[in-house]
């Protein structure tokens, strides 16, 4: 069935989430596919980092640690994403960079695991995710395993110490299933961390039905708060006595006191490391707020939707031009993003660019769109395809400038 | 001699960096003696936050991470701050917490130390530098050994990879000669590693004149870099071949390569790790900015000067009421703050601030003051003894409210 303009409009007269757009700072024009990479900018944050700026800082200066409840953002915003992921309160904490909380995550679990020395992950996986691992590898005297992704579950055996995933691969968007994969990893006695940055506030999750030990995730893509926003993690609370190897003051017992020995906090609170920054956590407080008043099942089906529509006009609109989509075509293994190959990959999201439609280039060859359905429209996606459609006929990407690369895209 | 209300204005008359107040937002009739712990907001701030939020974040989105330079925010800011320090560009990052850096720090000292395993620092350190330590020793199999402060230098031998200590010491102001112990430890072959928390815009550093190796230090308190902003890290340039252990993504020579195994980036690059706090960084720039514009010798000419009227004016306008000033009595051994011990610290700290004096409690009974000479006055020090003596003469701090302690002071 061919997708008309009529049926666009129908499918966002019928949209529940449509009035979220509003609540988005989105420049007219822009087709932004790629809040996957960095959300977009609530409304209501710019007034919030007015006040954490204006008002907490600068007149509660110190005082606001108890006066704006700074002190308790970690665990106070923590609770909130742990309400989008199936948490409970008191098992996540917001702060850091997704990379140190894969650190913390890891020597966590490895701190549970006498006599197990080996860190397994799926080649391919996000680089810092690996990255991390192989740092603390070689500090720790681990091994470091890595498998192809399908190799996986057989790898699994008495001498791994912890299995590190992404739950929605950065790159295809293949969603693992967490609660077999930890099923299967336990009969082995292998702990499981999660990398949920692409997942949190983009899939419906559940971590405590899936029996998960401990995940990780990004606080600047799907949560929309800011650039470089604080990440999280989650610990089960079975697994609160782990070890925080970085145990800095703020996930003491009692910080205040400033013993000279370290104690480690009751719960989650341990797993805090440096003190909290502040203005980053306001920006994120907002992003996760907003987030909490969507439905977590209209928003998945939205973006299914979305991406389904996505997939559809770039077979119907593009087909001619040699896109190979490269994610699970089952909308049920797929996250909320949407990737084709293409020899001109790079040159074509420059191209797209200098059309206002933003999307992602991931080495070699792969041009990734980030479906938010928070933010866009079914016209944004119909819009979107017919820019990519348009430079595919004029190869416009075939200029000079789209095609020297910046080191940064 | 008798110090008049005439030598005060005659004081603020004569100083060549009283208008940097107008430079901060600061409330009238407040007198803030805490910016040692976090320091006050620069009114350009403002601007930048509000730039970095809605024009930065909210227009240029993904492209902003080239467009507005926030990739290399953290070698910018780290130059910025460098220069402050006696660093050469290219010897300083900002990013992360002060935790997080001297774990950084220690485990890079470490890995230049091949076969000694101890970690050297004294008691009553500020805590997370130990807690950090102690962390890293339990996971890495290394031994800490904590001595008395005087008994540092004598602890130094052939089984010590690392000593960590900090400048200017958190209660007592006491400063350490960086030069004078680097090459106390040098001759034993151990590695220094100086937490400057309370020296980077404090006190008049020079990082390579002292042959120093590693730093580390805060950007909220003396930098004004906002609350919880991002830290730095200085590593010497003949050790950028260390091994960062933290080993994240932005660590890597090629990040936007997503290479499967991790490269470390020649130079200080190796030391990042996750994705720069972009909103944080932005305020911690106008912070150092500004920092810049101010000459550091008349800097910490001023801050002794009021250093010393704050102790003067103790003795003689408070002098009957029990206060012992702990800090070393010769202004070139102590940094840029004043504390006192008495038994009533807490209620005393408290019955100040309700009379808008603001400075810090630290257990058991310190009241600890800190001199910004950026935006305090002769007569702020003045009005702030005068106040404390109030409160003294009239015993207001013996109320039931001024007694009950906060979580946090």
């Amino acid at each position: 069935m061919t997708i008309t303009p009529q049926h666009i409009a129908e499918m966002d007269a019928a949209d529940p989430l449509a009035h979220f757009r509003d609540e988005f700072a989105i420049r007219e024009g822009l087709i932004y596919l790629d809040g996957n990479s960095l959300g977009c900018l609530p409304k209501r944050t710019v007034a919030r980092m007015n006040r954490a700026v204006t008002q907490e800082w600068a007149e509660g200066l110190i005082t606001s640690w108890l006066g704006a409840d700074w002190v308790n953002s970690p665990t106070r915003i923590g609770d909130k994403i742990g309400e989008l992921l199936g948490a409970q309160a008191g098992e996540v904490i917001a702060g850091e960079s997704t990379s140190i909380n894969i650190f913390k995550a890891l020597t966590a679990a490895v701190s549970l695991q006498e006599g197990r020395r080996v860190l397994l992950t799926e080649t391919g996986n996000f680089p810092t995710d690996n990255y991390m691992m192989q740092g603390l590898a070689r500090f720790g005297d681990l091994e470091c395993r890595e498998v192809e992704p399908d190799a996986v579950l057989d790898a699994l055996d008495e001498d791994v110490a912890v299995l590190l995933l992404t739950q929605v691969h950065y790159k295809t968007a293949r969603i693992r299933d967490m609660a077999q994969v930890t099923a299967k990893a336990h009969e082995k006695g292998v702990l499981v961390v999660w990398d949920l940055s692409h997942s949190a506030g983009a899939i419906e999750v559940d971590l405590n039905a899936s029996n998960a030990d401990f995940a990780v995730g990004c606080g600047y893509k799907f949560l929309n708060g800011g650039p470089g926003a604080p990440a999280f993690l989650f610990a089960a609370r079975r697994h609160h006595h782990a070890d925080p190897v970085l145990s800095g003051w703020f996930g003491h017992a009692r910080p205040f006191d400033f013993d000279g020995q370290f104690e480690p906090a009751q719960g989650i609170d341990r797993f805090q490391c440096g003190t909290p920054p502040v203005l980053g956590m306001s920006a994120l407080e907002e992003g996760v707020d907003l987030m909490l008043e969507a439905d977590m099942s209209a928003l998945r089906q939205k973006s299914i939707a979305l991406s389904e529509l996505f997939v559809d006009l770039m077979e119907q609109r593009c087909g001619e031009y040699g896109f190979e989509f490269i994610c699970p075509k089952n909308s049920a293994e797929r996250g909320s993003q949407v990737a084709f190959a293409h020899p001109e990959a790079y040159a074509m999201m420059q191209a797209l660019k200098a059309r206002d439609v933003i999307g992602d280039f991931r080495a070699p060859d792969i041009m990734r769109f980030g479906i938010t359905p928070l933010y866009l429209s079914f016209a944004d996606i119909a819009q979107g395809v017919e820019r990519l459609r348009s430079i595919c006929q004029s190869r416009e990407w075939d200029r000079a400038e789209y095609r020297t690369r910046a080191a940064v895209t």
